[in-house]
């Protein structure tokens, strides 16, 4: 008897871009593992999760939560960085690979991931971690990421024809520019607005904030002249909401 | 009064992939664009429309086809071949715009479209292009590309930690090899393993053809070992099927 352990790509803010294996998956569910890091974006998933479950969940069928409560990761200042987050590291992995043990008996648990479970998110790395000698069964369920999002509320094509696309983290656009060969960059987890760094010229910016949301915000157009445009906007709605969700292609003329 | 023309992403090859949003667009359709080509593909494309359509109509709505036949494309060795291109994007966008000026009157079209309908699909190009000056209001929907799909099904990650991940054409691998600076590199449209060119040494693929669908074939290891078992692999489902839909993801160690 082996337990099932599903990751469910629930689309990036809408609860339509749920897909009907995902749907399925969330009424199949016995245990659904919640990750709480105790952050805004967090509190906008629960949101979301809450209305997924409501909608989809067969009348009166219960759903236990257990709550995997992410300790604060230690500063990048801390005496011994590299200790300390092996030793947060270890510390999640004890607790998540306990919650994944209960299920081991033969039940379905599951977590609701947000965007595809493939695309910037630890919970597929730690569950490969923890998982090993556990009778589990691991699906994980594809989803709308936060990248086709922005494209199709743009109506845009991600790639031109023949070229090729590059998605990275804003880090790495603040580090080395924009890379060489490839004329459309996705750039994601952008605390700062990275993109006012560059030479804007030649340059095209396609950005959204919250998309799929009520909340939405979309800018495009010219990054020399939509650039200055996109840091006001993102700073009111920062101010406005208390946290940022925001990603953008940067595309050469 | 304008019309709405709906690009549907429908996932690619699962029809449990489908979004809410999508089946719920499928269901609001007035007119339903086929566009054909006379290739394996299009067949494939069209059982899996078939079923989605069975599935997601209100029972008894009628749902007018209207097929947008592509011409073959000129051969890359016609004696004009620049011109020979321009004539056949001519005749096409003729085609294609008068089929839309025909539901601008008031009605709802759309297209099912392969994947997610912004990456590698011309079908938004040329909508965009036609609809000038059409009372058309344009929404593109959002679906589960073959990139997430591949990921999911071999349970990994698309990026690592802090990485970018760049997705491109098979013909610029063979034109220009592996990318520098990105670890992680999907390759899609290869007619012909473009990935038995590289040096193989230091590189992992995971690769899958007909993702999604009862035929599909997953294979992974290190690209050495890996490679010559996917030529085969590859070899005897196309000879089976009489033609190839497949993807991977070249991973540095
Ligand atoms: C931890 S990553 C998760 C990405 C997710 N797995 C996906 O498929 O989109 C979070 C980043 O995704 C982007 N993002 C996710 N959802 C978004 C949304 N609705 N609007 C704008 N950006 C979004 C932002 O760049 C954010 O910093
Ligand atoms: C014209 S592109 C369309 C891509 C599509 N819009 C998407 O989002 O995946 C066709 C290419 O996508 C890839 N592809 C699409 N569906 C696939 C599947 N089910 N299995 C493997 N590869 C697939 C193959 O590389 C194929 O040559």
């Amino acid at each position: 008897m082996s337990g099932r352990l599903l990751l469910i790509g629930i689309g990036c803010g809408d609860p339509e871009h749920l897909t009907l294996r995902a749907a399925r998956a969330i009424a199949e569910l016995d245990v659904l593992f919640v990750v709480t890091k105790g952050r805004g974006p967090d509190d906008e998933l629960v949101g979301l999760r809450r209305e997924l479950v409501r909608r989809h969940r067969p009348t009166g069928a219960p759903l236990r939560e257990v709550e995997l409560a992410d300790p604060p990761r230690p500063w990048r200042t801390a005496p011994d960085y590299a200790e300390a987050v092996a030793t947060w590291r270890a510390g999640r992995a004890a607790l998540w690979r306990a919650a994944l043990a209960d299920i081991a008996d033969g039940r379905t648990g599951g977590f609701l991931v947000w965007g595809d479970p493939s695309l910037y998110e630890s919970t597929l790395a730690v569950v490969q971690e923890v998982r090993e000698g556990l009778a589990l069964e691991l699906e994980v369920i594809p989803g709308v990421s936060s990248v086709h999002a922005l494209t199709a509320r743009h109506a845009i094509p991600l790639n031109r024809v023949g070229g090729a696309v590059q998605i990275m983290p804003a880090r790495r656009l603040a580090a080395h520019g924009m890379p060489d060969g490839v004329d459309d960059v996705v750039v994601m987890l952008d605390p700062d607005c990275a993109f006012t760094a560059l030479d804007p010229d030649g340059l095209d910016i396609h950005w959204g904030a919250f998309v799929g949301t009520p909340d939405e915000l979309l800018l495009a157009g010219p990054l020399a002249q939509t650039g200055p445009r996109i840091v006001s906007a993102r700073a009111a709605a920062k101010a406005r909401k208390g946290w940022m969700f925001d990603l953008y292609l940067l595309r050469r003329r």
